[in-house]
């Protein structure tokens, strides 16, 4: 079993792979690093969209270092980045050391990640696990409440439910209101806009079988989504479902 | 049985009292306002202090109007509000027209008598509910953790609860994360640096009667200690217990 430390080691050491899996018991964040300009709209997005955006915590300017996992460095410890330049994707590097400056504020967001251990505790069975893939992420037709210059599309995860554990499921992410919740949606993906399920705009495809469910979270790779939308002039994230490992135990985040 | 558009008249009209009790089933929320050169460490505080300080709307600088609540003015519908110069109190005024700016940025923060309706009608006494005071409220020597400029204790209020029923009011509160949720401290007021629970900081003293033990929760008079330790330029507040009231019914901030 990896640990946390161990897990961000082998990322840090080059190891590029999407993080669904790792240091199962500890939650994962998402990523969005900011200028200090973008910073206060960047938090405010947050708080507007708190199911999406659930932010947990925030660098000071020019620091790569977070409360919620001692000793990482933000700027090398996750095994994929994606550098955007006017709202378009101009780098994946697997390190930003040589993007990083004094003026960049760093937050990270809540990831479903961290409820899947006590779903799969309970039983259900998470496919992009047992596929070693990753999660799939679809843009929605519902748009965030903007923040000044951020706006955007809510985007959300999916995973596959067999319909008579969705209950289950639904009960279990509620426990987590700091890492997105309960499910924004339940079957019908078309209301959401979603119009193929196996083209995902972020992450993997997953099988979807007879008598299962899909069933959607609101996902952290919202804030890509409003920066793809608003097209600031620089942001940095995390590459989607290749998340930061911190060292916060799951339940930590459950009420 | 008073809602909360026709609250929000009577205060506006002049009515000055605490407003535990008014709009029964609908939120109330403390404010702050500041200048928007500290909205970015105020909104940080806050994210920062979840538990004292839960942000359920931020304004656009120089609007007095929230989405929390239809047609209300920011600016006159609170009962009583107090005005910061360099940490100190320097007004208490029951409209803050004359105080208004387009620099202004107000933030909206939970507020546990969002759970006083569904502890009473578990049929746990709320004592200043009973006695129609104010909640005691005091600072405690822990300190927030803190955001640029901005520091200060945590700010708790206090209700004695039989023995017998205190799991009971854990578990209710435990249901609105959103608004301070469960208590931060359960007993031995010491441990917290309140040495006389009879003299609260903030609010009126309410009895503790035999077999009763105080619960204490995180309170969002915490930013207004803040101003205090801080020292701002300016900002205003609400008065402490004389809150905001939302149209929103309590229940959407349960979990």
């Amino acid at each position: 079993m990896t640990g946390p430390a161990e897990a961000r080691k082998r990322f840090r050491d080059g190891l590029r792979v999407p993080t669904a899996g790792y240091a199962p018991g500890f939650a994962q964040a998402n990523m969005i690093i900011v200028p200090r300009e973008y910073a206060y709209e960047t938090l405010l997005f947050g708080q507007r969209n708190p199911k999406p955006c659930p932010i947990i915590d925030v660098t000071d300017a020019g620091s790569p270092h977070t409360a919620l996992a001692e000793g990482a460095d933000l700027r090398t410890d996750l095994p994929a980045y994606r550098v955007w330049r006017d709202g378009e994707l101009a780098d994946e590097p697997g390190d930003i050391t040589a993007y990083w400056n004094e003026d960049l504020v760093t937050f990270l967001i809540g990831c479903s990640f961290t409820f899947e251990t006590p779903m799969l505790a309970a039983g259900i069975e998470i496919r992009h696990l047992t596929t070693g893939g990753n999660v799939s992420m679809y843009q929605t037709n519902r748009p965030c409440r903007p923040a000044g210059r951020l706006s955007g599309p809510m985007v959300v995860s999916m995973r596959p439910i067999a319909a008579g554990r969705v209950a289950d499921a639904v009960r279990i992410s509620g426990q987590f209101p700091a890492v997105h919740g309960a499910p924004v949606h339940i079957g019908e993906p078309e209301a959401l806009g979603i119009e193929d399920l196996s083209t995902p705009d972020f992450g993997d495809p997953v099988e979807i079988r007879e008598g299962e469910v899909p069933v959607f979270w609101a996902c952290g790779v919202t804030p890509q989504a409003a920066i793809m939308a608003s097209r600031p002039p620089f942001a940095i994230t995390h590459a989607p479902g290749y998340m930061f490992v911190t060292d916060v135990p799951d339940h930590t985040y459950a009420v």
